[in-house]
This record gives C-alpha cells, structure tokens and sequence, in this order.
C-alpha cells in the first residue's frame, strides 16, 4: 500500500546514501572514538568527517564549533539551560517570542520554575517577530535571546540577522533555533551572526534521533550532559556514531542539491495553495507568503477539525499532520495560530501539509481532490458550518 | 590486521543479530512514532518492543518506567538533576560514593556550582562503601543519594539493595548509576530497591549512543530534556529509532545468554588474573575478589606508566585501556584507585582489561606473553624499578 506522505516535518524519510553510509558504519563496527588505541581511529576519523560536513552546511567557521547531540530538543536544552546557568550572576532575563516550539517553550517554563523570568515578544499577523520589541524587550538583567529562525506550524522566517545586530549591541547572547530550517534553505551562522544555533538530521533526510548546536566560540554556556570529555568538553556521552555519519551524510548532500530542492518544493507549494485558494471556500492560508519555509502549507479550515481531517485523510493513505508531531498528545489550540490572530476554532481546523525531494506533482493533486471532498464531508456535518451557510443565504436573500 | 579487543568497556563490538535489526530498520525507514497517522503505527510498534526487551532485561514491572535516553550519561544527568531540581524545596544535600564515574562526579560538580551540598563517603581497600557510612551521611534536607552499581575501573559491585533499603527507610530517593553491569550481570530494579538507574545499550553489544533509564513510578524528577511529550512526557526529542531497535535486541540477547556469557568471561578472568600473578612481580590486582564484574581486571603494574604499556601493547596489535575512555583525555591520576589505597605513582601504572562473548583463550595467552615482554622492556628503562630492585638486592645483602 503506497501512502503519500504530506508530513515530512514529523520525519523526513533516509536517503538512500544516508542508509548506506550508516549500515555501512553498522557492519564495520566502529569502536569508541575516545578509546587509547588504533581501534579507535577509524571512529576518531568518521566523527571528524561528519563534523566537517555539517561545519560547511551552516558554514561554520571552526568544526570545533558544532557540537553533536541527540535532537533538535537536546541542542535547545543546552543551547537555553546552559547559558542560564553559566550566566546566572549576570542576571535571570530571558527574551522569547510567542510562537516558538515547544523545546523551547518548556525549557523556559522549566526555568520560570528556577526563578529565571522570560518576556515574549509577540508576532504580527504572519508570524512575524519585529527587531524593535526584541530591542525593547531587553533589560540591563537579559543574558539571553532565544528566537526561531522558522515556525514549524506556519512557515515563518524571522528576522534573524537584525536580531543578532541587536543582541550583540547589547551584548546579550543570542540562540536561534534553526531546527526547521537547517538544510532546507540556506543558513550561514556567520552570516547571522548568531551565537548558538539549533538543527535536527531527521529535517534534512538524516536520521531520527541526532542533532547538532553551533556554538560560537567564546560563549559562555554550560554543558546539559556533564561527564566525559567527548565532543570537546562540551557535551559528555559516548557519541551515536552510526547517527552521526548518517547525518554528516545528509548534509553533505543537502548543500549540494538545496538549490534543486528548493526549486522543486517551491512549486509544490504553489501548487497546494493555489489548489486550496480554487477549491475550497472560507480557508486561511497561514504564514508570510514570502518569508516562509518552501516545504510547508499551513491551512486553516473554517467550520471543522483538523483532526477529523488527518483522520479521513488517512483512511485514504495520505499523511498529514494537524501541527508539530512533537505536540501530538497535548491537546491544547495551537499557541502559534492563536499568536497569528487565529480563533480557536479555527485554530482547531489547521492542517500542516510538509513535502519534500521526493513528493510529486500528481501526489499533490490527488491529496487536493481527496481533500475537498472530506472538507466538504465534514463540513455537511458541521452546525457551525450549516448556520454560516444559512446566515449567508440569509444575507443574499435580505440584500 | 586482526587486533585483540580487550576494552570492551570503551565499547563493545555490535553482534550480528543486533546489525541486522538495525539495518532492517534502517531500509523500513519508519515514520515518527509520535505521528498523527498510519506512517507512525509501525514506528509505535518497533518502540515498544524495544522498551518491552529492555524492561525484562532489569524486570522493570511496567514498560512506561523506561526512558530511552541517549547514553548512560544522559541517564546519569537526567537521574540526578532531575531528582535535584525537582526536589529543590525540600534540601539541597545529595550523598554519593568517593569512586563514582565522571558522569555523576562532573554532574555533582554542576550542582554544587549551585549552591547544592554533596557528602562523599569513602570506600575500603576492595572500592566497597559500606551502607552504614550511608545511613551516617544522610541529613534532614538530603534529597538523593546516588551510588554506582560495579565501578569501571576496578570492577567492584556495590551493597545497593543494602542502601535501598536504607533510603526507603529515610525517604531519600536513591539512583544508581548501573551503566556498567546492566547486560553484564543479572539486574533486577524490584529486588535492588532502587528509584533511578542508569544503563547503556554498548556494555552489552548495542549500539553506542542509545541509554536507558529506569524511573520507579511515583519517582519525584524534572525531565532533563524538555520539549515534546515523548517517553509519557518524561524525554522530550524525537526518538533514536533505529539506535532503541537495536538496543532491544541486544538486551533480549544479553538476557538470554547472560548465565553463558558469565561463565565465559569468569574464566577468562580468572586466566589472566593467574597468568599476571604468575608472570609479572610487584602488581596489584585491584578491586574485590568476588563481588566484582566478571568481564574486568584492573591490574596496577609498579615502576611503569599505563600510558607507555597501552601504546606497546597497540604495537602488537592488542587494545587495553588504562581506565575508562570517557576519562581519557582527562589527565588526572585515577580518583578511584587513590580511593582504594593505592599511590599516585600506582594509579598511573594501572591496566583496565575489559573482555567479552568472543574473548578466546588464545587472546588472553597472547596478551600475557606480550605484556610480560613489555613489562621487562619499560621496567629497566623506569629509574623507579632499578632504585628498587637495587634496594631489594642490597637489604638481601644486608640481611
């Protein structure tokens, strides 16, 4: 049974030269990179290799600078713990947006807890944050600012590079997680300027399960895994070596071919918009329609649940996703849609169409018909629908 | 070039059966098991029978006490600060053992950067603490107390269902940093009485990189990684899939031929604890001679470096360690065999000889030859051993 995958965001599915560069690292059994002898330095080299290659994809400076961790969310951990800690005494402020993921968002409540106290500048209507309150929002006390560099539920991207000019003005350290947007559309950390970045393999067809922050030297940051010296002295743990060739792999390759895959998800995008504005009446498209991630369509459907959406979508093999895979369980109205002005219920009908290399223009088109008619499906068994239906005709027939 | 492996601690070789798990999972390319969709139901599946091996692997009585995390020492990190921040208002005082591994010594060392107190106790000539000594050091506003299971350096196993049962008394939460005796010895968390405990899937032919930890329900702890709701919302991060399967398999392994592997690497260390009495004067063998893992001998060499016997003995081909690789570029004389009683000058003469399943006799033969060799070769370079055999020659004169 084939099924079209529309959430690429939950993962994106290996390459096969990822799969054959870590089964190839499976059977040639690796030993620990730390180890005193010549077993480990074909590890020593392989970990070396992947650092490069993921050093030049966010054009790194130094490959000391990329650290390895197991996720997108242990690299927001460290990168937002590990500067309150090591910079306590300077002050406990920290700077936040209101649509940022959840990694980010519970490590601050964790901290709130911990008497740390965190300002989160809002959005506008696209989700977009505005320098001048990240200025504002920063206190002679602020040690931090932790801004996304792209919204996972719609898109967005931020200002990153007039935040950075802002924060090292104040000389405030500035983390952005990236973790959306690394190898999907081009970052260059130096560029930026910021001084601790975020990324995931499982965004750019590496494995599940491996991460990777930049932390720009001279940053005063705590370890999160205090323990041996891998990773120099800054993340302890014997290292996922077959994770981590996978996604030296993965990133070899997604600066290589960005420019085609930005291309070709760029289209696609077109194509589900365009389709969903043709289609389907009363819809939001969410997000700013130019600085946006190329791989995503956030839609809000007007009258129904997004839940019963992905469900009958699923009965017809197509995957999509009401929101981040991450929030799943918790059954709360997206803080990113509500931040963008979106109501509840509407918020409650959001669907989040993810793509990639592989998705075709033809998987696009039969997830556009199926879709409309489940719309219109569950929008017949709607009595929010069936009454703005009726106060509509109403309308024409008094006008 | 064939190398004989005896640093199995710094990671032991993958086995067949668990490069074939991974690899089939690797090719089946499994969706994010937090997915909203079919994509993710395999994805479900694979983790729980993942957490569902490793759970019997320690007779954990319900799979949801398991965390998957990404090494012992995030297991170790999340155990301790985990116990510690959440805990906060009731005390700040945590007792552990004078012989930990750096993951609780560096993690202790975070916590005392913040303003938490730690009470080390000591342990006998053997590396044993004695539960008594624990009792002592427990005060009113103690939190955890967190001792290892079999030290890493020395082998020796510690009284930990003796000290479960004097925390339960006290309401002290206890963790226990088993990294290096789950897979290796039998371990049943019901019977120990602990809390927490800490194990890594590469101490038992799994892959680096993936670690688990055990949280008895009703455990007081903060997430280490905060994010998504993942692991019942107890470790945020999309899941290292691929390296879980395989730690599955091995742990179902390891609970299998657990009784046969005991007996083998038993008698490989009884050969090379008699071959080095037997060959090499002036040595100690450190640890306890019967309550200690049946897979290490710790071996302190008088007169000589570690260092300089580890770089002969790669020469020909054959790999020990001197102490644990994590440790390795850390260059302080061992704490746990100055611990233990032995001098400065010992403790930097001292092999850590790790073997396993595939260790053969003629391996063990081979390396005592070799060492024997260059045991002779350093000593009449070292000014040390002809000071003291010059001194044993004259008070033989003498006497």
């Amino acid at each position: 049974m084939s099924i079209i995958n529309l959430d690429y965001l939950a993962a994106n599915p290996l390459l096969p030269e990822v799969q054959e560069a870590m089964i190839d690292a499976i059977k040639k059994n690796y030993a620990n990179p730390s180890s005193q002898h010549q077993l480990g330095d074909e590890a020593v080299a392989a970990l070396q290799l992947a650092r490069e290659q993921v050093a030049r994809l966010i054009n790194s400076p130094v490959e000391k600078e990329i650290v390895f961790t197991s996720s997108g969310t242990e690299s927001v951990n460290h990168a937002v713990k590990g500067v309150a800690f090591a910079n306590e005494s300077k002050g406990k402020h920290i700077v936040t947006s209101n649509i940022e993921h959840n990694a980010v968002l519970r490590t601050l409540r964790a901290l709130k807890m911990m008497d740390f106290k965190v300002t989160s500048v809002a959005v506008d209507d696209y989700g977009r944050v505005d320098p001048k309150d990240v200025a504002e929002a920063i206190r002679d006390d602020t040690i931090l600012v932790t801004i996304m560099h792209s919204n996972n539920e719609i898109g967005t991207i931020q200002p990153i590079k007039e935040i950075a000019q802002i924060t090292r003005e104040k000389k405030v350290i500035f983390h952005s997680d990236a973790v959306d947007s690394v190898g999907v559309v081009p970052i260059d950390v130096q560029e930026l300027g910021v001084d601790l970045l975020s990324f995931a393999a499982n965004q750019f067809y590496g494995p599940s399960g491996v991460g990777g922050l930049y932390i720009r030297r001279g940053t005063r940051i705590w370890p999160l895994l205090d323990g041996g010296v891998q990773e120099n002295n800054k993340r302890a743990g014997t290292e996922n070596l077959i994770g981590i060739i996978g996604m030296g792999v993965a990133a070899q390759l997604a600066e290589r071919e960005m420019e085609f895959r930005i291309k070709h998800v760029k289209k696609l995008k077109d194509r589900i918009s365009e389709g969903l504005r043709a289609r389907i009446e009363d819809i939001y498209i969410n997000g700013h329609p130019e600085l946006s991630l190329p791989n995503l369509v956030s839609v809000s459907v007007k009258y129904i649940e997004g839940e019963g959406i992905v469900l009958m979508l699923d009965e017809e093999n197509i995957a999509v996703s009401t929101r981040s895979a991450c929030a799943a369980g918790a059954l709360q109205a997206s803080h990113v849609l509500l931040s963008i002005g979106r109501d509840f219920a509407d918020a409650q009908g959001t669907l989040v169409i993810t793509f990639g290399r592989d998705t075709t223009e033809a998987e696009i088109d039969r997830f556009l018909d199926v879709l409309e008619e489940v719309v219109q499906t569950l929008r017949n068994m709607s009595p929010l629908y069936i009454k703005a239906k009726q106060e509509k005709a109403d309308g024409a027939a008094a006008s």
